[in-house]
């Protein structure tokens, strides 16, 4: 196909995806009417319904797609031969599980009863997985949409895994990639699971943090105490969970556990320079959550502590009465949940077993302490000198007019550690979201005008790799 | 009345007490049923029916009582003449309130279906209030109506109070006393919410630890952010919150907040001699609830770290996501309830008001703290030379066919204070609960000995201050 060819179709298509942008939101409200939640098993039947969904609007592309089972929630997985032959294969992957939508009772309106509402940027989708990730995902279902629409069919080959597990740390997807190794062995895969610099600037993200999730109980009496029969002699475990974890950071904001930096290195001048050169308002930044000193390591630029510095971080912590009132209750165990954000060359066994050591050695007599790891990935750095990278900045550059960004995340995107691992193939993250769209939190959103972009820009890649 | 006319008087009121137990016992089952719970607003009614009971229960022996109104949950207020005249005047106090159940999946029978199950020291009433305050209550509720039916009436005038806000720090009780001093203006209150020495040994409390019990709630970003996104530059609620409560104590056990000891007098040499003579086995005290090291103060006598040294224990916490899983948040804030207990010339206000300048001082910067203060009492000494304490060591000493201890307790019974305050009374402290009565716990017991052997020693004491 010559380019003079090409690009009448690829004129097209994007009509296409303009004409259709109205019934493409309509379908995702559809999707984001479905509270697949991946952690709550209350709601495993409707990740299936989700999965089935998405299943069904393949098909409409042209995909053959399926709905496979795993140990846990279903995925799906699709095909497309587009023109066949050498044409390039790409996997897409997305994730049709949300986080749990608690505190629901701080939405402005139901977390699965997705609404458009009017915000300082234009129309915005509102609703629980508006962004993370149906709405990217969408992205890209609407662009294969306009390409069977308007332009015959894909010109690539394309496999489309689409999983139910992300929220939680995907347990099932890698065994799923490595038993169905030669049939979605692809050359790159594109995820669209990240954000843009900003809404008129588009951005590939190169460099994403690891992630080690843990569980940690604290048991000390064999039940529940009166505080004043037995306060002063029993072992109250929240007082000692408090002692053990009250100690993870020291004054500096440094995770305090032995070893943790060990295997850390310096953020080369090169990327420091570039990231300087973006001007981040981090002041600005916090001021959007109501903040104004930033925590973490002192003396560091914002964008290093974000993208390439490991942090601790609770993120959920219990024990005793949290009612209203009072209940003068020593409990018999108390717990939390404490996560490691990671960068390159640190390793999630190392920090566990760090982590352990470190309560161990802390834990007054009588305690028994247990870490369980809920999840587990190393930080990424995306090569850059690839056709594909090239593709894609090209792609986006043409629809922002403006350049591509290459940016860090301080976020984990563990599945392309497991597409490494299992295909041996490096990831595209060419994502749509910002900064304020809210996700993990009440009132997640998609900006109307990223759902758009981000259809066009997959359109065009398509083309560019076509 | 001669003590030839007394002593029939008693042998037929204790056999009338002894031939009604299996009715008494049915009786305390029907209010035991009522999940009478003051610190949940859904138990409202359920209040008002424990009170509405036995406000007729007393009706049955004889006194006019009404059910009182307050701010919160109602009170019963019931009055005997007696014989008039001068007539030593009593006033009877006890709650029907009770704590919250849960966690409610570790009782081995529903908190509110009282059963009588066999144990080693013979049956036992379980469920939630079987001996706070429920059970105990009934032993001198049974023993008015021992009196009433085969002593011709009471020998002494009652007032009763039986309050329904006990286990949140009776925020209404000591206004109506105030208000109500008048009419019940007695010459000592009789509570039974303490404990013997042990199933044999009767006692009396004369040493009350006193309480401040607080909740503390740290803010900091305007809403819950995503872990990835955030950890490194937000504040995290949680990791602040565990900073400054993981601060609590020192290594010796002692707490860490400036001042806290500084009203503590040292332990009397006469006390401290008459608790190392009661033999506490503090290694089976604690193995009872599975742990083998006393928590507390480093190298003080467990009676004296139970009885006369004031603690600071975590009675709860939470923040973030609590659920199955794993779910990457930095939650808005964190909270806990952080109860201390004290000792004779600490100063619950001044307490407070170290414990606020030891969290503002540790709070990092963008953190908004809230102490808020849920009830507070001060520490009680019992007068030991009055003729109430000598006729209740009487009343004990001849019902159990051994001497009365004077003991100390670690909980607090904070309606000593205000009984002290509002009428100017003190207060006899004749409680039939054992240490492993497991009150505010699961499957909370009274035996069946300890009721029989209070309601009798009840009967007693009226005959011998008749």
């Amino acid at each position: 196909m010559s380019v003079a060819a090409i690009k009448p179709t690829l004129a097209s298509v994007l009509a296409a995806a303009d004409a259709g942008l109205e019934t493409t939101r309509k379908r995702l409200f559809d999707l984001l009417s479905i509270p697949s939640v991946s952690t709550d098993p209350a709601h495993a039947e409707d990740c299936r319904r989700a999965a089935e969904w998405i299943a069904a609007d393949l098909r409409e592309s042209g995909f053959s797609a399926a709905v496979r089972e795993t140990k846990g929630r279903p995925l799906v997985l699709a095909h497309h031969a587009g023109p066949g032959g050498n044409a390039p294969h790409l996997l897409y992957y997305g994730h049709y599980d949300v986080q749990p939508p608690d505190p629901v009772s701080l939405w402005k309106s139901p977390p699965f009863a997705p609404v458009l509402a009017e915000g300082p940027r234009g129309p915005r989708i509102v609703a629980r997985g508006a962004v993370d990730d149906k709405g990217q995902t969408m992205t890209f279902l609407a662009a294969f949409r306009a390409w069977h629409e308007a332009g015959g069919g894909l010109p690539v080959r394309a496999t489309v895994v689409i999983e139910g597990e992300e929220e939680i740390g995907s347990p099932n997807l890698e065994p799923f990639l490595t038993a169905e190794r030669e049939k979605i062995a692809a050359d790159v895969a594109v995820i669209s699971d990240t954000g843009m610099w900003n809404i008129e600037t588009p951005a590939l993200t190169t460099r994403l943090r690891g992630m080690a999730y843990t569980e940690i109980t604290l048991k000390g009496p064999s039940r529940d105490l009166h505080s004043g029969m037995y306060g002063g002699s029993a072992l109250n475990p929240i007082n000692a969970l408090t002692a053990i974890l009250g100690g993870l950071h020291d004054a500096e904001g440094r995770v305090a556990i032995p070893g943790f930096y060990d295997d850390v290195r310096p953020l080369d001048a090169a990327t420091a320079a570039e990231w300087q050169a973006l001007g981040f308002d981090e002041a600005a930044y916090l001021g959007a959550i109501g903040l104004s000193h930033p925590s973490g390591e002192r003396g560091l630029p914002g964008l290093e502590r974000l993208w390439a510095r490991p942090t601790a971080d609770l993120n959920g912590i219990w024990g005793g009465y949290a009612g209203p009132g009072s209940k003068t209750v020593i409990p018999s165990e108390a717990g939390a949940k404490l996560s490691f954000r990671l960068v390159p060359n640190q390793d999630p066994d190392k920090i566990v077993a760090g982590l352990r050591r470190f309560v161990t050695e802390r834990a007054p007599a009588d305690a028994t302490i247990e870490v369980k790891v809920l999840s587990a990935s190393r930080a990424i750095n995306v090569p850059l000198d690839t056709p594909f990278v090239r593709a894609a900045r090209t792609a986006l550059a043409e629809e922002f007019s403006r350049p591509a960004l290459m940016m860090g995340c301080g976020g984990s995107v563990p599945v392309v550690e497991s597409l490494s691992r299992a295909l041996g193939i490096s990831s595209l993250l060419m994502g749509f979201g910002l900064e304020d769209d809210q996700i993990h939190s009440p009132n997640e959103k998609f900006e109307l005008a990223c759902l758009h972009h981000g259809i066009r820009s997959h359109a065009r890649l398509l083309a560019a790799l076509g």
